[in-house]
């Protein structure tokens, strides 16, 4: 049988060049989370069907690898539909895998709990240029802290890395699910709605102001709240601080203390006079994912293109498995959209490793062998990169490959001691 | 809908103590190899069901993990066997996987390339104390060095680093698949009969020679051969290098390259001197996998109950993918019994940060939560780890926990400032 070289459609094979950079970027992520006191953990890549079927995942529960059931289990006579043949499939994040691991371990874990995720996780999504239908994901979350610290402590863990991996001038842009709830609220848009409203805010970005009035107005809602709601967009951009207008239009409306919450996330993270990002309240700011209760965030990098990375409030989500819920709060860095962007832009990594390439030419006796070998060992043990290869007849074209690789130092070993 | 907090059936979370020991493990084999010259790849976790179903993974393609098809390929009416409604599985090993990386890349590889591969596969093997249905391994390849200097590589790189974690006593069993052929040879068993001798041969360790000559026998092997047989084991045992004494007596049945090549691997290891193993020929030693074609090698640690990892030559599987076979032979970490070792006795693992951890009372005014933050990144940035938290009502209770954790230094800060 023929068999494929080429890997399964939409997943790639990692080529050594960008295996480097991957492994130094995680080394760098570890290591900065790791001074914030976020713990690494790890769940299994595959998940019972039913926990990655339970409505957290929107869209991406359409995706799933689901994993066909084994043995006796597996009826196919008797199997009516999709349901009947499978009992697993590959998780599609690593929210909802850390959620049902919390649940399952929390009187074992410290609180509030400071986890660290770095893992692959799977979508069968369509292929498309730097996306990859199995993906790195690397989250933080913290499971516990009902307050703001917990989103103050995510964003400068983040942004701390992302200054580390050479990344300046990008933006952390945060909301509130409750002030963009207030705002709608405010401008009189039916609860019902919300939702629908959100997804039409979510296009400012790309269609302006004027966009947003006329797709709502064009979906049947209502002129005066279409007017009053863009009055505090307005309003807003007009005033020295968006969100201080913002609290007292609301006043009455949003719960006074998710305006000062807000507040004190901004300022503590410019308290820290970070030089490579700015924070900015982003009114506009929706995120798709329905399981955010309060903050929202987002990576903004303009320079290349978009969002790498966002997160928020999630409380409600663990009391789905427990019956009792529990504050938490996540941030996850687009690790692709990362390495992409550190490949594309040529960022530096270091390599400090000293390297030296022994060739050996054929033939070279047995004792000879063991003290090349030996010396070797030495070299390495002493923190020099080795390689010990057969010396080839084209000794030119050899040592012009291995200075492609960063041996530019050699050693050779001839058959005839003598020789050099 | 009740979702599960358990992982699926066989396979386990990771707490947050053994992932830092998991973590350290593997910064130690990615620099360790490292030094050796080995370079990371990765590749997908799915394969093509095809590969995985070739034959070359003996026993361990009755246990994949299969994946469904999806979209207008999954078609249930028409499907008469599984294998209409599968096109992917998990991988089982890292050895295919590699194969089919080289093959489809070997133009952009340096040669000989040396592959380092860490990354988790999947078997539904029936669980048990120990052993999951996802695992990691850990694989060093070298492809396209057709000499020993190749397993020599292999067999120290493997040693330094388990050397580098503590590991000491333990033994590296060496043997060759032709030396084994020929010893069959020279018994004059049949040559369709050989797998089922080695079979047999491998319970040597439980059943002795007396054994093994008895379920020979038993099997309806001529007694002539049996005979034949034991005596090349009992003659090796009398004499003072059992290995001198085969090739020997092996003469004109075993290519004297064969003994020869792996004298010289036993010298050039034993040469370095390394304290902490011993390399030594073992003629009994067979390892199952079909498609080993010359030396192959087993960690031992009879302290530790057995096998801790293996490996061997097998110069004809890239041939099945391209049509050209290329000399390949790999060296496999048993990653997951390695950790279970460690964790059971007690391995020391350095953890040379110094941690603090700031505790903030409630109520403390935005300004001077500010000042906290702010400090607090100071300190990360001069290398402590720094958790930042909300002080508790039990105080005491809360810095015994992070006492465990590892926090032995406290900052307070207090609504009243005040108050120390």
């Amino acid at each position: 049988m023929a068999l494929s070289k080429k890997p399964v459609t939409g997943m790639k094979d990692i080529m050594p060049a960008e295996m480097q950079l991957r492994d130094y970027v995680i080394g760098v992520i570890k290591e900065t989370y790791g001074k914030f006191g976020f713990t690494s953990i790890e769940t299994p890549c595959v998940e019972n069907i039913a926990n990655l079927s339970s409505k957290q995942g929107g869209e991406n529960e359409k995706l799933i690898f689901k994993i066909l059931k084994r043995g006796e289990k597996l009826n196919l006579e008797t199997a009516k539909g999709e349901e009947d043949l499978v009992d697993g499939g590959l998780r599609y994040d690593l929210t909802v895998p850390l959620v049902r691991y919390y649940s399952n371990h929390a009187n074992e874990l410290p609180s509030p709990f400071k986890a660290l995720q770095m893992g692959n996780v799977w979508r069968a999504d369509r292929p498309q240029k730097g996306r990859y239908r199995q993906f790195m994901q690397c989250d933080i979350d913290i499971l516990g802290e009902p307050s703001n610290l917990a989103e103050i402590e995510l964003i400068l863990a983040t942004t701390t890395t992302l200054g580390k991996l050479g990344f300046r001038g990008f933006q952390i842009r945060i909301n509130e699910r409750r002030i963009l709830k207030a705002m709608a609220a405010y401008s009189g848009f039916p609860e019902e709605s919300y939702d629908q409203v959100f997804i039409i805010l979510d296009k400012m970005d790309k269609i302006g102001l004027d966009g947003v009035a006329a797709e709502l107005k064009g979906n049947g809602f209502g002129e005066e709240s279409v007017e009053k709601y863009m009055e505090l967009f307005q309003g807003m951009e007009e005033s020295e601080n968006g969100l201080v207008y913002l609290t007292e239009k609301l006043e009455g409306t949003l719960d006074a203390e998710v305006g000062q919450s807000l507040k004190e996330i901004i300022a503590s993270v410019k308290a820290t006079k970070a030089s490579e990002f700015e924070i900015v309240f982003d009114p506009t700011l929706v995120r798709g994912m329905s399981y955010y209760t309060g903050t929202i965030f987002e990576i903004a990098m303009p320079e290349f293109g978009g969002s790498c990375g966002g997160g928020g409030r999630y409380d409600k989500m663990v009391g789905r498995f427990t019956g009792k819920d529990v504050p938490a709060c996540g941030f996850s860095i687009g690790f692709e959209r990362i390495i992409l962007i550190m490949m594309e832009n040529g960022f530096p990594i270091p390599d400090g490793n000293k390297k030296v390439a022994y060739l050996i030419e054929k033939g070279v006796a047995t004792e000879e062998l063991c003290s090349i070998i030996a010396k070797a060992q030495e070299e390495r043990a002493d923190g020099t990169q080795v390689l010990v290869a057969r010396m080839n007849k084209n000794k030119k074209f050899q040592k012009e490959q291995l200075n492609a690789e960063g041996y530019m130092e050699f050693r050779e070993f001839y058959k005839d001691p003598l020789k050099k």
